[in-house]
């Protein structure tokens, strides 16, 4: 049985017995019941999650995902492929600004090559799963094999276990590969049937006439290539990426092991995606972190069924709205596990 | 020269140069220009405030002021009046949601009694400036005397300075005072001559027939005490509240000595539409934390012309959306000051 095929098998639905305790605890803290409106709800799921009446969180990582697509060739991004590996250098000396906002939010970085198109020196922090240097473009042919799709998202679900055993009660997810917001409007418009021109946008900030050669291009793809919308790993190969199949499967392995996922924009909610076509029960493991600037986000999101904690304009990646939300799901557990009860407190209750 | 004047006038708008410096610092940062959406807004408005390039935060405090309202013998509210000296007990010990958020991002909390109906024995972390025990009903008269007014505000921006002493970069506002949307609705009816129903909600969670009480004992008082609404004192006398008129006070002397204040939401934003009353330049101090539930937040934030950071369902107030926002004011910071830029990264830059 492979990896993925038992990660599949071993996920659950949230445990409805520490929900409804939870539900039980946050209706006696000293506050209106539901004032606290989603920080509650928040609260609640994890606990469906974790099992436990008052999750904690004390680990905390950020899986940055990295990968490089053929498809940048065809005139599709603002910057140049190379810096791809300059940022992963970057993320790896602390100067990106996933690194910044980790820091803030008491995160791990961990760095994965998944398919940087060039050789990037082993160092502490660095994690190589490089499945190849690079993907085919999309355009004229599928990105990848099937083969190397399930060895891409095979590498995140390992990758998460290898995170789990350095101790972690939540993850984020984070992507770097230039050109790669091509792939995710191509997932997105190939799993939901939007229009691409609908799902596809200006990613790090491409003029008018760079956008309609982008949708030239994604639809030329779909065509070429007829990605079958309910085969997860026929939808990555085709039109995918390395550090797309990296993402899903760091949420199907965080699935599996009951371990909240903050989903980040546009490229990692194309992951997860992904890791829904492959197990839908890996959707309520998920916490979208933030809504992106990127116009096909929200379409992701409402396939998936999620709602963003935050909204603000971010359209970077890397995991920079993940960990802002992952601040905000430590904030609604340390509510519930924190607050006083009306009883310990001697407050009144709401009048009859 | 009465302290309220002299805070008044010793407003000044936002530092251009510094701003100017901060943008172009975080145009050079390693991440596409302007992909950090509201961040980089947010570290820009922080250098216009400070004065500074790059703004750190260090010290954080939540000014949470607590007054009782005589309206709240009208039936508008779901709680009796005794909660408000038992949260405020509450806060005190730090069993209260804005205790726990405020742990969680590091800010210290101080309670002032602006007005509380009974009397909180002297303890540490409480201050007591009360103004009387509880304003009068709205409904058949003036909620205080215009003294009386001019008393909270001044109180507020005595508490401010004395934040500052201890040691201050940004501080956050807070409200405990059971029935005390009545009082913020008024005032926005007032100041926007939007219909009450328009903007009048449910509070701690009131049913149809008090909501309907409540809209009635509002157009009641409105209709007695015809406020002037382009007298921030006069408002905050016939309608408002103590706690109101020391949250705009704590607005004005933030806005004085060039401190970002976080606004949290409802019955804070009301002192804030108080504080822009009595001094317009105020606002560019102003950050609106996170967007409430109660319907007419919206009408004073368009108000105000400020757009929230999050919106997470809350209806709490204490200052719990606000220090969620300081949470991502911070990070806005660390951004600024703590990214490489693309030169020190090399790092290439968008293609021409």
């Amino acid at each position: 049985m492979s990896s993925l095929t038992s990660t599949i098998a071993s996920i659950r639905p949230l445990d409805a017995a520490a929900m409804a305790r939870a539900r039980a605890r946050q209706d006696d803290l000293t506050k209106p019941q539901g004032s606290l409106g989603r920080l509650e709800a928040l609260s609640i799921q994890m606990a469906g999650i974790t099992g436990k009446e008052r999750p904690c969180i004390r680990d905390k990582a950020v899986i940055v995902m990295a990968g490089d697509h053929g498809v940048a060739r065809e005139g599709v991004s603002a910057y140049p492929a190379e810096v791809t590996p300059q940022m992963v250098l970057n993320f790896l000396r602390g100067g990106a600004a996933i690194n910044v906002l980790a820091r803030h939010v008491g995160a791990r970085v961990t760095v994965v090559d998944m398919g940087v198109a060039s050789d990037i020196p082993p160092q502490p922090g660095l994690v190589i799963r490089k499945v190849a240097y690079g993907t085919q473009s999309l355009r004229s042919g599928p990105a990848m094999t099937r083969e190397q799709a399930l060895q891409a998202v095979e590498a995140g679900i390992e990758v998460l276990e290898a995170e789990l055993a350095r101790g972690l009660d939540i993850v984020a997810t984070g992507d770097m590969g230039i050109g790669n917001t091509t792939p995710s409007s191509a997932i997105v418009a190939a799993v939901t049937g939007l229009p691409v021109a609908q799902v596809t946008g200006r990613g790090t900030g491409i003029d008018d006439g760079r956008l309609a050669q982008k949708v030239a291009v994604i639809e030329e793809g779909l065509r070429v290539n007829r990605p079958n919308p309910a085969d997860g790993l026929d939808v990555l190969a085709k039109v995918g990426g390395f550090e797309i199949g990296g993402i899903a499967g760091v949420i199907l392995g965080a699935a599996a092991h009951r371990m909240p996922v903050v989903v980040d924009g546009f490229i990692s909610t194309a992951g997860a995606v992904i890791a829904a076509l492959l197990a839908p029960g890996a959707k309520d493991y998920m916490i979208s972190g933030h809504k992106s600037v990127e116009i096909g986000h929200w379409a992701m999101l409402q396939y998936l069924g999620l709602v963003p904690l935050v909204d603000l304009d971010l359209r970077l990646g890397e995991g920079t709205g993940a960990v802002l939300g992952m601040g905000l799901v430590e904030a609604a557990c340390k509510i519930l596990d924190e607050m006083a009860t009306f009883s310990s407190a001697g407050v009144s209750t709401a009048e009859g």
